[in-house]
C-alpha cells in the first residue's frame, strides 16, 4: 500500500464519518417537517447547531486539510475522472470553500436566516413587505460578505450561485435563460390567443385523499421509486431527502378537491428520489455517491414530472387506473380533455403553480432581481415595485398583493441566492437530456403506454445517477449530448406538446 | 460569580452538550423503530455508534472529570437535595461508572448486544435455544468483566441492577420479591380454585383498529398526556421516549380482534409519557431534569394502567364512550362484565400477557435465573430446562416449547442483567405511592368516575416527577410514604380488587 494510498483512505474514512453527521442532521430535517411537535422547535435548532458545528470542526480541521492538499498534488489526479481524483478534488473544493467563511460570518448568517424565516412568514401571512425588509437587508449584506470571502472571477453572485451549480456563471445562465425567454415569450402569447381551452373544473372535482394516496404511490413506484429503501409522508412544503444509502424519503401534500398538487408533486420528488437511489449505496457520502448539482438533481424531478407524467403517453397506462381510482370525479372525462387540462398555459401569479411554459418565466424575474440586490443596485424599498414591472414586462399580468408577489418565496429569508436558476437549469437539462435518451433508446411513448419506464430510468441511471460528481454540470451535459446547455430542445419540447393541444 | 459556579455553570453546559447528543440517539432509536426502512438497519447502527462513541468521549473527558471533582469536594454539596447538589452527584455517579469501563470492553459489549439479538431472534423464530446460546455465552461473559470493572460489595448483580435502579440492592429485591411470592401464591390458588369465571371472548370481538386508535387517544389525554408535546404511533414492541424537552413519542400495537393490548399498552406508555412531560423542561438532561430509576418510571405506567385503568371507577366514566366506539362489539356487554375480564387472573406463560396477580413471579423466575446466570453457578445447557421448572413451580404450568419459554424475552440478548426486577419494583412502588395519593387527597374513585384524573396527575407530579433524581428510588418511597418499600400495599391492593370479582 503507497503511502498516498494511506492517506487516502483516511480522507474517504473522514468523509464517511461527517457524512454520518450529515445523514443524521437530515434526518432531524425530516421529522422537524413531518412528524416532530411544533413546541420542539427550539430544541430542534440547538440539536441541529450542534451537529452543524461538529461537521464544521471536522471539515476545516488542519490534519484533514494537510492531507487534501497532499493527495491533490499527487499521482492519484492523472485521470481526473476516476474515483479517487473525484472524491479528492470535491472534497477539497468543499473544504477550501468552507475554509474561506470565517466562523463568525457562518453564525452570523444562521442566525439571520432563522430570523429571516420568522419575519417572512409573518411578513407574508399579514401582506406587509416592510416586516420582512429588515431582515432581508442583513441577510443582503451578509450575502455580500460571504460572495466576498469565497471571491469569484465576473460577479459575486458567480459565489453563491456556485454553491448550488458547481462551476456554473452567471452569464452563462443569463444567455441561456434570455435566449429562452425569447423564444417563450411568443408561445405563451399564442396559447393565449387560441380558442382552444381546457376544461379545467374536472381537476377541481372530488378526488379523496386515500384515493389520491395509492394512486400516487402506484405510479411512483411504476416509474421506479423503491419503497423499501424509502418513504412518503404529508408535510405543507413537499420535499424528498436521501438521508442514508436505503433511506431515502419524500413527502407531498393533498387537496382532496385538486388532482394535480399531489399526484404531479409525488412524481416530481420521486424524480429526485430516484436519482438518490440510483446512487451507490456503498458510496454514500462520498463525492462519488452524490448528487452533481441542484440543476441536474432538479433535471430528473422535472423530467418525471413533465417529459414523463404529462405526456399523453403516460396517461394511456395510467388514465384508466385513474378511472378506477376516481370514479366519481371522472365519470365523464375523457383522456383527451384530461390530458389537455393537466397542460393548461396560463400566465399565472405563483411560481410554484405556474405551468412549463411560463415557469421559467418566473425564474428570470427572480434572477435578475436577486442579481440586482446582491450588487446593491437595487434599493430594497423599490424591491415590491421592481418585481411587479417584471411581472407585467414577462408574464403581462400584475400581482395585486405583495403577499402573492414578492413574498411569495421562501428562498431569500434563509439568504439562498443563486438557488432559483438552479430551477430552469433543471427544465433545461431535462429536456436536452430527454432529446438525448429517445434518440439512444428510441421512442419511449409506447413504453410508457404500456406502463414500461424501466429502459429510461436505466438509461439516467447509467448516464446520471452512477456518475456521481466525476463532472461538473456542463461537462455532463456536453458528454452526454455531445452539445453545450441550450434552450433549443425545451423550446422544441414545448412547442410539439403544445402546438396540438392548442391548435398553434 | 464565585468560581465552584463559574466550574458548576462549565459542567451544566457540558452535561446539556451530551445531552443533546442523547436527545439525538433518542430520535433515531424512535425512528429506526417506527419509520425508517427495514434496508436502512446497518447504516443505522453506524450512526448510532458514531453518537456514542462521541457521547463516550465526552463524559469520559478528564477536564470534565476535574470539574466535578472540584465540586463534589466543595460548599455546594452542603444540602444533598439543592439542584446544584443533586446534578453534580449525579451527574459524577454517571461519570465515575462510565469510566471504570474499558472502551474495548464497551465496543465488545456494543457488538455483542447487536449479534446476541439478531442470533436471538433467529433462535425465537426457529424455536431453537442452540442457535442463541453462543451469544449468550459471550454476553454473559462480558457482563462478568463488566461487573468486575464497576465494582460491588455484596453480589457482582449489585453492579448491574444499578445501572437500571441506582442504589438498589439484590439483597433487597430478594426480601421484598419472596415476601411478595408468599402472598401472591396462596392468593392465585384460591382464584384457580374460584367458580366464578369472566367471559373472554367479549374483549375477542370486532374492535375496528381506526375507533381503537381514537377511543386510546381519547384516554390517554384525559388522563394528562399532552399530545402538543408528544405522539403515539405504531410498533411491534411499545415503548415510550421522552426525546426532548417538548418531545415524548410512545407507540402501541393494534389488533383488530382483541381489544386490551393497544388499550392498556397505551395507558401504560402514557404513564411513562405523564412522568416524562412532567419534568421541568428547562431542566431537560440534567439529573434534577430526570426520572430517578427504571422501577420508579414503571411504578408511573403500571400505575396509569392498572391502579387507575382496570379499575371499576374508571370504566364507570369511560364504559358508555367505549359502547359508542365500540357498538357491535360491546352491544350485549354489561359494564360489570366487561371490568371482570379485564381484570381475568389465571397463569400464562408470556409475561407481556399476565394479569396483575400472576406478573410478578414471571419476574422472580427470571430474576433468579439471572443471577446464577452472572454467578456462572448454571451452565447454559441447563437453562431451558432450569426455566420450565420454575414455571412449573411458581405458576403451575411447563411451557411446551423454548419459544413459549426461555426466548420469549428480548432482554438477556442485548446484555440487560438485571433490568427485569425493576418491572415488579415498578408494581411495588405503583402501590405503595398509590395508597398515599389517597391517604393524601382522599378516595379518588368518584374523581375518575367524573373523568376527573387531573388531582391524581398533580401529585405524582408533585412528589415524583418535578423531583428529578434529587432522591433515589428507595429514599422516594420513604420520603413521601414513610416508609421502605413492601410487598403489602401490592397485596393489599390486588386482594382488594379481586376478592369480590372471583367471591374469594
Amino acid at each position: 500500500m503507497s503511502s498516498s494510498t494511506t492517506t487516502l483512505d483516511r480522507v474517504l474514512e473522514h468523509a464517511r464519518q461527517t457524512a454520518l453527521l450529515g445523514s443524521i442532521s437530515s434526518l432531524l430535517g425530516w421529522d422537524e417537517r413531518t412528524m416532530m411537535p411544533l413546541a420542539e422547535g427550539d430544541y430542534r435548532v440547538e440539536q441541529m447547531t450542534l451537529l452543524s458545528g461538529l461537521m464544521h470542526d471536522r471539515v476545516t480541521d488542519p490534519e484533514y486539510g494537510n492531507w487534501l492538499e497532499e493527495l491533490a498534488a499527487g499521482d492519484l489526479m492523472q485521470d481526473p475522472h476516476s474515483d479517487a481524483a473525484t472524491n479528492i478534488r470535491e472534497l477539497k473544493r468543499s473544504r477550501d470553500r468552507r475554509v474561506k467563511l470565517p466562523k463568525t460570518l457562518v453564525e452570523a448568517l444562521t442566525r439571520a436566516s432563522v430570523r429571516g424565516q420568522q419575519a417572512w412568514e409573518k411578513a407574508r401571512r399579514e401582506n406587509d413587505f416592510a416586516l420582512f425588509q429588515p431582515a432581508l437587508a442583513t441577510l443582503l449584506n451578509l450575502k455580500r460578505q460571504e460572495a466576498e470571502a469565497l471571491g469569484y472571477e465576473e460577479t459575486p453572485y458567480d459565489a453563491l450561485l456556485d454553491d448550488y451549480e458547481p462551476g456554473e456563471r452567471t452569464a452563462n445562465v443569463q444567455r441561456v435563460l434570455l435566449g429562452l425567454r425569447e423564444q417563450l415569450v411568443p408561445l405563451v402569447e399564442a396559447i393565449a390567443a387560441s380558442r382552444r381551452r381546457p376544461k379545467l373544473e374536472l381537476l377541481a372535482r372530488g378526488y379523496p385523499v386515500a384515493a389520491q394516496e395509492s394512486f400516487g404511490k402506484r405510479a411512483a413506484e411504476r416509474i421506479g421509486f423503491d419503497f423499501s429503501r424509502g418513504r412518503l409522508d404529508v408535510t405543507t412544503h413537499p420535499f424528498c431527502s436521501g438521508m442514508g444509502p436505503h433511506d431515502c424519503r419524500m413527502t407531498t401534500r393533498y387537496d382532496g378537491h385538486f388532482f394535480p398538487t399531489a399526484f404531479f408533486g409525488t412524481l416530481h420528488e420521486a424524480g429526485h428520489g430516484i436519482y438518490e437511489q440510483g446512487q451507490p449505496p456503498e458510496e454514500f457520502g462520498l463525492p462519488i455517491g452524490e448528487a452533481i448539482s441542484l440543476g441536474i438533481h432538479e433535471s430528473q424531478s422535472r423530467m418525471w414530472e413533465n417529459q414523463v407524467g404529462r405526456g399523453e403517453a403516460f396517461w394511456r397506462y395510467f388514465f384508466p387506473l385513474a378511472e378506477e381510482a376516481f370514479p366519481d370525479a371522472l365519470v365523464d372525462v375523457t383522456r383527451e380533455e384530461f390530458h389537455f387540462a393537466i397542460n393548461d398555459v396560463r400566465p399565472s401569479l405563483i411560481r410554484v403553480e405556474a405551468d412549463e411554459a411560463t415557469y421559467n418565466l418566473h425564474i428570470l424575474v427572480r434572477f435578475e432581481l436577486e442579481q440586482l440586490l446582491l450588487a446593491d443596485e437595487l434599493p430594497l424599498d423599490d424591491l415590491p415595485a421592481a418585481w411587479n414591472q417584471k411581472y407585467e414586462q414577462y408574464l403581462g399580468i400584475t400581482p395585486p398583493t405583495n403577499a402573492q408577489g414578492v413574498l411569495q418565496d421562501v428562498h431569500w429569508s434563509f439568504g439562498a441566492l443563486g438557488y432559483f436558476p438552479t430551477y430552469s437549469l433543471g427544465n433545461l437539462y431535462a429536456a436536452q437530456f430527454y432529446e438525448q435518451a429517445e434518440t439512444d433508446i428510441g421512442p419511449l411513448d409506447e413504453q410508457f403506454a404500456a406502463g414500461e419506464f424501466a429502459p429510461l430510468r436505466q438509461w439516467l441511471n447509467r448516464k446520471i445517477h452512477a456518475v456521481g460528481k466525476r463532472y461538473t454540470a456542463s461537462e455532463l451535459v456536453e458528454q452526454i449530448t455531445g452539445q453545450p446547455l441550450s434552450h433549443e430542445p425545451l423550446v422544441r419540447y414545448l412547442r410539439d406538446k403544445l402546438s396540438p393541444l392548442y391548435e398553434l
